[in-house]
């Protein structure tokens, strides 16, 4: 089955918009193995969409549509698809109700536009839009399936992913099964050194790597008969990859983050962990925070960005700071050791750097950071090289921090040893 | 002038990379009043891509092309162009010079591959890349101008920027001038209510809005025959809107973002800050360290997550705590109040919020946020009500906490005086 993708919208042609739409879709289609060769944008004009559409018919069997779908005059997807189809609109008592429900439950009266909404094709099939008033359709005519979604992302996700999806499913005569298989603490060309003889035998399954910031991401797809059976494909190379890479593996859930995990560790053994920022200034903690009932084991974190925040509040002392300079191991362990003794809390992670633009030297460059980790009366530092502006050396840095506390945990409470695999 | 915008990447077709290029390209030629109707995506296959530039030939005079520059087999952009254009290719010394200093700089050696980023098609003009090995082209031939840059957005946006901006300004017969007007602590449907004539009288210059979490910018773009009398039709219009908008907007300049301008304004009045935050976890702070040099007024920071680090790094009472709760007006006054003495700073800001999707009740639901600015020994505090998930809400709040900062500051050290327009 051969797909590809148009976005409707002048904005996504101004850049107001950036679009992510066709990236999802994309994602999912590869991860349900139907080819995608194109994607085209057009604003929101008939001629533009008529000829974007009739081109496309030309080429592809399944035709992806998003956005223009809205109230207003602009929107015109589902007329010109109907136009160029030639089917006629018919008004659909689901939607109408629908869009009923949707104001009623809002407190708010729908406008004689939104009743546009409840138009669909004669015969198409509707697509319920619990996040919105438009609903999404599915049109079969000639050999061709249209499929139109909303442009809004969170109206398109969740469309996507629960009713799309399932459709996909329904019509492919293969089964596709995919599993993440989610990396920190080691490289993206180490790990793709450590799997070369894996990625040219690939086949059925399918390997691929996707560098994250401080992650790798490697995606093991199967095709087959049924969900089973692609499972049954799946299975081993998963569990050939975890064998490679041991501890360094976080998650193979879809929708576990590294932040995620780490709460999770330490919630299992009953753990509280602090930060102590400098050059990150609040990102890790911020990071961990993000995880939804965070509270049970983050309390409290610093952010030291002056050497007397770095003394008053951690404790760092000031002869420290003058031998070593702020920016130094020493300062990292004494940051970490101070805070979990401030905060009471069993394990520190901190974070000292120079991001940039300025305040770099010879000796210390732009780039350096020394990130720090406390667990159980030790204290271990690691130091990084990182490369890019100011934003790129902290994201790298709290992930680099995020990752030290993890495996600090980790062989520290689960004994897991972690081999030598190049960061 | 007509343009498009084709780009060639397997990764974007599989949702790998979002394509942001598009979205930035799309930006600048709108901002340059070039008029842009499609853009394209195809994978790195020659055939596909010889189809969407010969369509693309038929309808644009002006065709961008991002990605497919690298030196890998994949890499097909060039040779398809030159092959479409009928150009042969041959070696341009300055790049190949230039691949030898990039790699030298960096003490690797370029493979046999690398050298093919130096081949251009015949009589084209190349584009110097300083951020990587593959430099840009232009083609001109037969009333059509091509022009190739390289996929990654490092090195895509300063080429953008830096190199094609001018090329397009020097081809065009008339001069676009746009100046952005930044507007915080007004909400986007106030600020539209607030200049409809505007917008409905507008011809040249144009007038757009866009909005930003917490933010909104208005755009106003000017043609004509110089820069001087683009410039002078733009002017009337920024110096109307600012009158309306008063001390709400914090810069005009595209470059200074809402936390560069509240760090200037605090250098300005040699100010410090601190930051007192629950729900938001790091997310203020982490706003304010991103400017460089921040370090001159923000000297520390708390995360203060449990009511029992509020009581000990900040001071709030526990009476408060058990009276009021810890999300409520009076918790984020004297958070606000117990940070700036603890920090022993002019000025400190404190969230205490429900980020969700749990903790949320009948009379405090998720989404209620409580931000308080303490400023020359007076708290002010605001509630808000924020939609959507906890990242969503908790990256509102931020903005808030920023928003009322900056007014706090204004109204204490400058007297500025704010007018009623609704958040």
């Amino acid at each position: 089955m051969t797909s590809e993708i148009i976005s409707v919208g002048t904005e996504l042609l101004l850049g107001t918009i950036i679009n992510t739409d066709a990236a999802a879709l994309g994602e999912r289609l590869a991860a349900l193995g139907i080819s995608c060769y194109r994607q085209t944008v057009v604003g929101d004009n008939e001629e533009r969409l008529t000829e974007a559409l009739n081109d496309a018919l030309k080429r592809s069997e399944l035709i992806f549509l998003s956005g223009g779908l809205g109230p207003t005059e602009d929107d015109l997807t589902k007329e010109t698809v109907a136009k160029v189809m030639g089917l006629r609109l018919v008004e659909d008592e689901g939607s109408r109700h629908a869009i009923d429900e949707f104001f009623k439950k809002r407190g708010r009266k729908p406008t004689d536009n939104n009743w546009k909404q409840a138009l669909i094709p004669e015969g198409a099939i509707v697509i319920e839009n619990p996040e919105g008033t438009a609903p999404g359709i599915i049109v079969e005519k000639d050999g061709h399936r249209l499929i139109l979604m909303p442009g809004p992302p969170n109206e398109f996700v969740p469309m996507l992913d629960n009713k799309v999806t399932p459709y996909l499913k329904s019509i492919s005569d293969s089964v596709i099964y995919s599993q993440n298989v989610k990396i920190c603490g080691v490289g993206e060309s180490a790990v793709e050194a450590a799997i070369t003889d894996m990625i040219d035998n690939q086949d059925n399954p399918t390997i691929a790597t996707y560098a994250k910031t401080g992650e790798v991401h490697i995606r093991v797809t199967a095709k087959a008969g049924d969900e089973k059976a692609a499972k049954k494909l799946v299975k081993p190379v998963t569990k050939e990859l975890k064998r490679r890479f041991g501890v360094y593996v976080y998650a193979t859930e879809d929708d576990i983050t590294l932040e995620q995990s780490i709460i999770d560790l330490l919630k299992v053994n009953r753990l509280t962990v602090t930060t102590a920022e400098s050059c990150t200034g609040g990102l890790v903690a911020s990071r961990l925070i993000s995880v939804p009932g965070a509270s049970d084991t983050y309390k409290c974190g610093f952010v030291t960005y002056s050497n007397k925040s770095k003394r008053k509040f951690l404790g760092v002392r000031g002869s420290t700071l003058d031998k070593y300079g702020a920016v130094s191991a020493k300062t990292a362990a004494a940051m970490a050791k101070g805070a979990a003794a401030a905060a009471k809390s069993d394990i520190a992670v901190s974070v000292t750097g120079i991001a940039g633009p300025d305040g770099g030297t010879d000796k210390k460059p732009v780039g350096l950071v020394y990130i720090g980790c406390y667990v159980n009366g030790k204290c271990e530092v690691k130091e990084y090289k990182f490369s890019g502006n100011r934003n790129k050396v902290r994201e790298s840095a709290t992930a680099a921090a995020l990752t030290l506390l993890r495996r600090s945990v980790l062989e520290d409470f689960s004994r897991k040893e972690f081999k030598d695999l190049a960061e």
